[in-house]
């Protein structure tokens, strides 16, 4: 079998509940920049993230990674810290970011980057973080 | 034009976060009640509300309702209320209530069952809500 | 095999212009009644077609209807006269009619019960047509 | 809290593979009746079942049913049965029938009723069972 | 916060109508160029424009970009221009042109370029407009 | 009209069998790496190919390939091979092959590459297949 760079994708879903405020900026300052996100008692989303590996099939099963192992890492290492959980108040990694789409999957990558490498036949490609289904944030690595 | 009855139905978005609990129950009766949905600090969703009408078309008009009055009565009763909301400490008509799908639906029912036959044209025939992709409940205004 | 009602519903697209206005009224009137649907050079859809039928499985095929028979009375007598077309204009049994979600799911009801009724396996039982993802009009044949 | 009639739906995913014909007609008369449906080696399709109940939420936890163990019942009576299965060849209570989606529906009612009567709390109202987006089939416990 | 590049994107619907055909083309020449496409009386869409951006996340804010003021600026610009409206007759950018889906999104990234640098924050990445569920363009700014 | 590089994708659907396992291992290893999916007797999905060409807007169509050219190029060298089939044993190209989405998405690149290119118009970019709502494999020329 020739190789080839191929890019698989696996979908994980999770609801949680957020709001958006700095504790930095008064009651008014947070209005006028966060809107109906800042309600003080939060408002919640069903959340898709999409993570994306690339990698090279292995000659013996076709696969660029075993998506049990894949699956296992993303639900150990972030999944069932954020399911059924509030982003400002039950998330160590989250403690002190302000939990928009964007802060949301650039944390993520964080938790995944290397435990993706350690599975040592992929490295992840790109995070995709759907928040509502007319937005969503995406990280590829990138500083 | 000969007269028919016809069901349109209109679907509406809205972000909320809720916990489900009965303050009745010991905190270990809750946890094995309501399991992950009994995280203390709250999850959410993305909710779709699909709202149903019947009536005949208009000879004039086509239409069953105007569609435009109908849209104002769901977001002025209803939409307003629970956008970007937390619904068991922001809601009044849900107050004191657990808010399952079961239960938002119903109450979703009593805010819009006469503001809809006051239109006129059309009455309420079934609500919808749509909790997660997996998930939704449905009222036809039985007892 | 014992004998069971099912229904079975198979859904058809087609893209097609249309306007919403009544030539007897005036143009403000009209404006003031359809809104934006009123625009003069028209708007359109991708519509959807949600056809279900019933009856009871057939003891040697497993099927209540032959499937490809009723695409082909579907896209025979409906789709082809709709797909690509402008409501308004090119379709004969829409002829001064305000072709709104409401009349063109009973106009196409007409065109469908007697020839899905003539498979003489299963009878039509109800028509869903959506407009947007946010609105659709269903007929079950009622008056 | 007034009592009330609530449907709750939750949908199931499985993947499976099938091919239709009748072990009683000839080949020629396969290939007409079932066309590319009758391929030998059969295909497959990412099936989708939604499971709706109804009954009366309960005063105490506002659900008609305990959603843990209709989803337990579900996944222990049916879904490991036919989840990554051939319906043809590995399903004992398909055996002998034509795996059309009529046949399979009405065959997972059987399955279904008697386990989710015996939750006590609510009733099984309605399988609908999606075979590719453009069809699916429905019972509802109809003769 | 350390600096990192995230991609933002926003969806926006819009319901439009129509016509592909060159002037410059006699009949049957258009008829065979763009078959169905080319109906007299035109054809529509429910399109949906996906738009995004890429930023660095604002150290205080956690967004890349005040998203009601992008909302602002492609609802100002762009859709109030198309929504409900004929490609063909009633877009002053569009004039003259042939409007495919192609054209088409390199029209409104022509509009929405400036203006969304002109928010300072974050910059046009990549427009996406899907026409129906089967076919949809990008632009991404390369000559 | 200037001239500039779109990226069109159009999206095929196809119902199709399969089983993962590598005759060289044993059944105990078969069972190990490849899991639910090595069942004997095979499972299936409804796969979605989208395949997305790229290239420069014709000056007098506005289009960057006859989209009619390029259906009959994806249904004829791809499709009718593999629709209704089992990805084992019905299709040359796969031949001795572990059919996982990684591998059929590059076989598939394979078949469609010369074809696409032979247009003369568009070159193709990237394919992506997906196999669930929640897998997908995308590849891009790349080795």
């Amino acid at each position: 079998m020739s190789k080839y760079r191929v890019y698989l994708t696996r979908t994980y879903d999770f609801c949680a509940t957020h709001r958006l405020y700095n504790p930095a900026f008064s009651d008014a300052k947070n209005c006028e920049v966060f809107r109906e996100c800042n309600n003080v008692n939060g408002h919640g989303h069903n959340y898709t993230l999409e993570v994306t590996v690339c990698g090279v099939p292995d000659a013996e099963t076709g696969m660029i990674v075993d998506i049990w192992d894949l699956d296992g890492v993303v639900k150990d290492r972030l999944i069932q810290h954020v399911d059924h959980k509030n982003m400002n108040l039950d998330v160590a990694f989250l403690k002190d970011q302000i939990p928009t789409a964007e802060v949301m999957v650039k944390a993520f990558w964080n938790e995944l980057d290397k435990p993706v490498a350690d599975l040592k036949a992929a490295k992840l490609y790109r995070l995709r973080l759907l928040e509502t289904k007319n937005n969503f944030a995406e990280y590829r690595g990138e500083n």
